[in-house]
């Protein structure tokens, strides 16, 4: 069971690298196994040219590690506490994507703009506030997943409709039902962050219907999806 | 004979990815043979590095399957209304391609500012207005095809003159003479409409003379066509 | 001798495809054997990946086709023009490359504004200015040749110095001492056309002082150039 | 030993054409053995696709050549100051690479705005003034060297700290512990450069809290760093 869940963590991470999401080492994707409580996740700093499945980093969710000899990435109390809070998510990924990193560090939500947006987030990306000193100079990592989840409680988000958060002047934290769908989502991000910036720099004044967005989420996630085919997750 | 068309929107949908058009699943393509009446069009949300030849699915213009297990593209009835209003046309591509899908966004026709532009498309690329509440609760893909077809009659465009349509906050349908044209078109298309807008950005009051719109239109479609081989169609 | 050239022309053709400066068959490249005075160029409208080396054409400076069954570029008698104003050259580009045509179709001269620039242009890239209405319905392709050479004639540009014009909401021609040297030419453009906008949307005030464009230019182009070995090219 | 330093310098050089950060021959790289005191250094204006690690150039830290035939880097007076001035570093490189270049085109240093930037870089990238006529005109290359140098110790910049400087209208100097550490501070920069513009572009007066940026620089290169493994160098 594991075993099945570490090669997909792994092909994850790999994927990152395949659809240009990373540069170097800057990004990292865990997958979480619901039923046994357990973690998977990129160890900190390994090249993703020389990343072996064997190299992941098994650990608890209270970040306790079960196997594994390398020191998993930096960010893992973040990755641990949006599996903590947000009950339906199965995978976290943190890249440092360039498009998506720029709104980040303006410290600005990726406004909804268009159907490729709407088909997979509903409603704006948010954006963190900064932290605070002691967040900062205390548990930085468990702070940054508990001002996102913060983020998300105070703007009543679901997790599942809004799989995506901008920390400010940071970069991106996304999530899905499983690992590769967040690293799928963490790919609609960037493209939407792209094109949301383009749109805006022909048009500052660019809105969209909210029913347009509705129409657009619910064909692919409502309960009436009908884009794909009837097997397909796409459609959960 | 359904086989050589199969087969053609087949190829034509692997060009959508080899040109950089779509990411994920984001586009797809429909060629129509004429002579049947018959549509081979990609099916819904199927990976393009999966997809089949076989996986096609043929249907006629009312959009009743007459081939193939899979459900057409979501987008299938924008398609059929494309096909029923233009007579010309023989392929019909949707994506969403960045740049072009930042023009839709910003609800902006795509302005004619350059020869690349004139080469291909003989004035703006149009925008369609917001659809309506009924429009988008009701037959949304179809309203989609018939907001597309009332832009180009109020405006009094040629399908074949101006072969794509920008949908707002969406993005691109492109159609052609067949399948292959309609994919040359999309690429065309995201070209010119990168280019619009760095040119704006270097000089807001870009224009173009309208003559030099002509002189360019019809050395590659006018009666006295003098670009390319005798036999070659960018003739027609 | 001119299977050589030939062979040069060919491969310089297909190095536009592998610089990214052309899309579909927007573009062509060719060479000049002065001795003979014959000029071998690509046939109009043909695929870069369908081109061989046979397909070339080869005509006299006055147009003439003396070998090859296709018809050559629609753009050829620009590329003669430029041969019989400018004698030092032997390779002529014309690209719709993306960054070089967004500063054409904004009718504006690329500032030099780096060493990027003035390693290879000893100033601004200039744009002419539109055609008339002569011109244009008249022999379209001379005149193109020509107002290009009218622009360098009335600003006293010299072809070997700025060896590349702008052709006002058309795109960039490029030249050199031969093919391939007009193709790298060409490279170069596209480079410092993107820089220059990126360079002012960050400063739009940027200058550049001239003694620093004359020490560049001079240290790969004048008389006591020191950069690259005795032997290459890049010094004459 | 040098022969293992020539191979890092030259695997390095080739790293610019692998990371997207030259064309044709718009960079170099050099590595210093400080126990010799002798530099490898890329000849001048060969090609990347053939460079042989045997072509490399051997000199002192006073420019006399020890080893090889061929001329190296223009850029070599600007490299060796960097040595002399700098006792830490061990590597350094020169590139156009077209983002960063914008910058120093600009004459902006580059703003601290993210993690992406201090996890490398511990303040905005400063850029050099202008230089004065007799700077250009007498010995240009060294010069280079003395005012990154002298605009270092003028804002008490610590090389080690800030590995990278933009000489004003011209590109990026890069540096680092070893050669290899200075290429990816390199694409490190690049990709800093194009976040900043688009940053800025999104919200004009983005900034960023000392806090964080002193939080991120210090887990990656403080001395109790706890990013990555224990035996990386990243940890230096």
């Amino acid at each position: 069971m594991l075993e099945e869940l570490r090669n997909k963590v792994w092909k994850a991470n790999l994927d990152l690298v395949k659809y240009g999401l990373v540069k170097l080492t800057w990004g990292n994707v865990s997958g979480l196994d619901r039923e046994s409580g357990l973690v998977v996740i990129k160890p900190s700093g390994v090249d993703y040219s020389q990343l072996k499945a064997e190299d992941l980093v098994i650990l608890d969710l209270d970040g306790k590690v079960v196997e594994g000899s390398l020191r998993p990435s930096s960010d893992t109390p973040t990755h641990l506490e949006l599996y903590r809070a947000f009950p339906e998510i199965g995978g976290v990924v943190h890249t440092h994507s360039c498009q998506a990193t720029a709104w980040a560090q303006a410290c600005r939500p990726i406004p909804l703009l268009g159907t490729t947006h709407a088909d997979c987030f509903s409603s704006d990306i948010p954006c963190t506030p900064d932290m605070s000193e002691s967040e900062i100079m205390g548990e930085y990592e468990l702070n940054t997943g508990k001002i996102i989840v913060r983020t998300f409680r105070e703007s009543s988000l679901k997790a599942m409709e809004v799989p995506a958060c901008l920390v400010a002047n940071h970069g991106p934290f996304v999530w899905g039902a499983d690992c590769m769908k967040a690293v799928e989502n963490s790919l609609v991000l960037e493209e939407i962050a792209k094109m949301a910036m383009l749109t805006l720099q022909i048009n500052p004044e660019a809105t969209m219907n909210p029913l347009l967005t509705q129409k657009h989420y619910m064909r692919k996630h409502g309960p009436n999806a009908y884009y794909g085919q009837e097997s397909r997750e796409l459609k959960v």
